[in-house]
């Protein structure tokens, strides 16, 4: 039933309104902005007669044909009368987008509790309440408050809508998108266990990311994701995990001390990917939206730049990766290409004046090594020899492209963050930029980590 | 003599070039670029009459008038002479920019130990070789073949001139900036310590940054910076770290192994700040150039997203801070500004309604508090109800300008990176921009660490 949330043959969006001060304008307009939306629209509501050139009706009971989904955006103290008319209309599924129940007080916690009893026993789902809302990318569908995300591979489920609202900025910033999104706010019923399974088996949600604050079923929730992590990588960050965090989580989704070193632990025992803040998260959301799993752990490092191939091999060892030796087959094949001042070893230091055809020739040898199975190309862009700021990095990227992306590329563009240019490559070319040493080992150590893990599962 | 390289009367160039091609002409353009260089400039080569319009001698030794600075930037294999020919001219220091000395084998060791002898005998001292150069923004001097970085507080001493390029790519998006850099690359005479005494002394450097990968008298390097640290901040980020790490800089600048948990323990003995990587380097830089020293350490949130508190909070709990318990007094203050379903606990949920009006009142009443020392305003750029992308910037911004900036205002914008509006809001007000919960926490633990080291030292 999951699945005619994301793809509803018809909506009824109760408590529209034209009012653009109100959230539940936005989430009226967010859904009427796809004309090509495939579902049918009703807008419910006692204040007008149209919104935005479309009839309104008074009640969901004077709907004449079947509701599959009823989004609810009134006041709290009405919504229960509403949640009747929606069991009367026998809808299929309920969003509560409204806030005001479980995370506010006990008579919150009572309230929402009927809803979710009454709506049990009349067969229909409910998301929420306090939550943002859900999307589904692939048909254009904002049934939500916040912006739609960026289109993409990743599937989300936050019990936070701002978490996911910043998410998608920085997806956004990233060249990454959503295919489905879900809040599910205060989870009465609809819990992130039911939404794992339906992306479990949607072909369009190729990675799984969580952003949760407190688990009721931590059992249920550790079978899922043990059995869907070898099929699809699973990304979580967790919200209170301390006691100023559970203190401000109570208040925020009324959420319940979660027992944080046992659920680390069974996250950790299912395979999937836990991070430590949002930086990771997007980080990991990258590594695995663009890159393919490597073969074996060898890294091969090229730069111009000797401090941030230091910095990077720090990070290495650190995380525990390993650097590749060089063969004498890949030194004779890397040397034509270099002045005679550079070092033949690992990190290959090749010093400011390399510009994009040593770029191009030295990460396709590295890539094209069987020695090498990850390839980290460091860069700081130069600002001198009149070199353009994107040439390199168009080097090392069509080196990939050229080696049909069977490897794992690391573009480590050291603080690059200003160019544009490169920015603009990599959208157009839907590969990665990192932009630190230690992002960028970080990324490697997912990989190495997940390759690992599957090859235990097989 | 130090401050001479900073402040030179006249400058030759020796090996200036016109070909855009080479890493002279880079140093040539930047220094002739300032047309209100009050240093006098002389151009050496063998090679042209003339570049950029100005006449050029055949050697130092030609030119009529006593000369301060030597830059050389001829080929390894000339340097020898061209020392001679400095020493002769009696200059006062001279700055080798070319590379191939000491970081490329023993005989590169051995003629880089006897120009150090040579130039001490003479009463020289000499910068680098294998060094991008100086630079000293407030007399516009960019004596690197690097870009000059933006104007600021900051001196930085790097052992990598890439690191300080990227470095200053990073300032740049974050409106912070240099007064003076120096690249001290194989370090064969002026060391860390010489330079660091000099930004010891010198007005207009604020705070002391530090990219080393090998330091020859640890001892010494202890003693400054236990004397500098309590007037000046101090941050500093050390590559080769590890074996990995060591081997890449063994060839990046002739770096020998350190004892890095000695250095580490005399670092933290000292004071001074040690960074783990350059995203806390660069955030240490933004908050000690930023923002004042709190006088305790109690922490008053506010947020418009339960998401960015929650994550904040838990970070806040991990680093050891403490956030503030609400006093009566402030309550009273806060609720009139607030809607009925907001929970009057710290961190304050105003949830998405709050707009440019609560986060002026609520941030000001925070910064008001006698029982509050640090105010984090947290907020997500809300997508919908009409609200402007930097109008809840803008209100807590004014609210730290009206109580006089008197305590840190730590705004965490929520992976808020997309916004330019906020980034320029942000430059012309000279205030700091924190884009997610584990920055914002990392900059207050900065913060309060050193307001503890400073009452100890006092």
């Amino acid at each position: 039933m999951i699945r005619e949330f994301f793809y509803p043959k018809s909506i009824a969006v109760i408590g529209a309104t034209a009012n653009p001060k109100k959230f539940g304008n936005a989430v009226t307009i967010n859904i009427l902005k796809n004309e090509d939306l495939i579902s049918e629209v009703y807008l419910i509501t006692k204040n007008a007669k149209e919104i935005e050139g479309r009839g309104c009706y008074q009640s969901i009971l004077d709907v004449p044909k079947q509701v599959d989904i009823a989004i609810i955006l009134v006041p709290s103290k009405a919504v229960e009368a509403i949640i009747e008319e929606c069991i009367e209309k026998k809808v299929r599924g309920i969003i509560i987008v409204t806030a005001g129940f479980g995370e506010i007080d006990d008579k919150g916690k009572i309230i929402e509790n009927r809803i979710a009893i009454k709506c049990k026993n009349a067969g229909i789902r409910v998301i929420g309440p306090n939550c943002v809302g859900i999307q589904n990318n692939d048909i254009n569908l904002n049934a939500s408050f916040i912006q739609a995300a960026p289109k993409g591979n990743i599937s989300m489920i936050s019990q936070s809508g701002s978490f996911a609202c910043a998410s998608f900025y920085a997806m956004e910033q990233e060249n990454l998108g959503c295919s489905k999104f879900a809040n599910i706010g205060n989870n009465i019923d609809v819990s992130f266990v039911d939404i794992l399974e339906y992306f479990y088996g949607d072909d369009q949600s190729k990675i799984i990311s969580i952003y949760m604050e407190t688990i009721n079923d931590g059992v249920e929730f550790y079978n899922v994701i043990k059995k869907i992590n070898p099929d699809k990588p699973i990304i979580i960050l967790k919200g209170g995990k301390t006691e100023y965090g559970i203190k401000a989580a109570s208040s925020h989704t009324g959420a319940i001390a979660t027992n944080n070193k046992l659920l680390e632990a069974s996250i950790k025992q299912a395979g999937a990917i836990l991070c430590d803040n949002i930086t990771d998260f997007i980080l990991a959301l990258k590594t695995h939206s663009l890159l393919p799993l490597p073969k074996g752990e060898k890294i091969g490092v090229l730069t111009n730049s000797g401090g941030s191939s230091v910095l990077f091999s720090d990070k290495a060892e650190e995380y525990g990766l390993k650097l590749a030796e060089f063969s004498n087959e890949l030194l004779q094949k890397l040397k034509p290409h270099l002045i005679s001042l550079v070092k033949l070893i690992n990190p290959l230091d090749m010093i400011g004046v390399a510009g994009e055809k040593q770029y191009y020739e030295i990460t396709k040898a590295m890539l094209e090594d069987p020695q090498i199975d990850i390839v980290v190309p460091c860069l700081v862009v130069p600002p001198f020899l009149e070199m353009s700021s994107s040439e390199h990095y168009n080097g090392m990227v069509r080196a990939w492209n050229d080696t049909h992306r069977k490897k794992p590329l690391i573009p480590l563009i050291f603080m690059g963050n200003k160019f544009k240019e490169i920015k603009e490559l990599a959208s157009q070319e839907e590969a990665p930029i990192y932009y630190t040493p230690h992002e960028a080992a970080y990324a490697i150590k997912l990989l190495v980590e997940r390759k690992k893990i599957l090859k235990r599962t097989v």
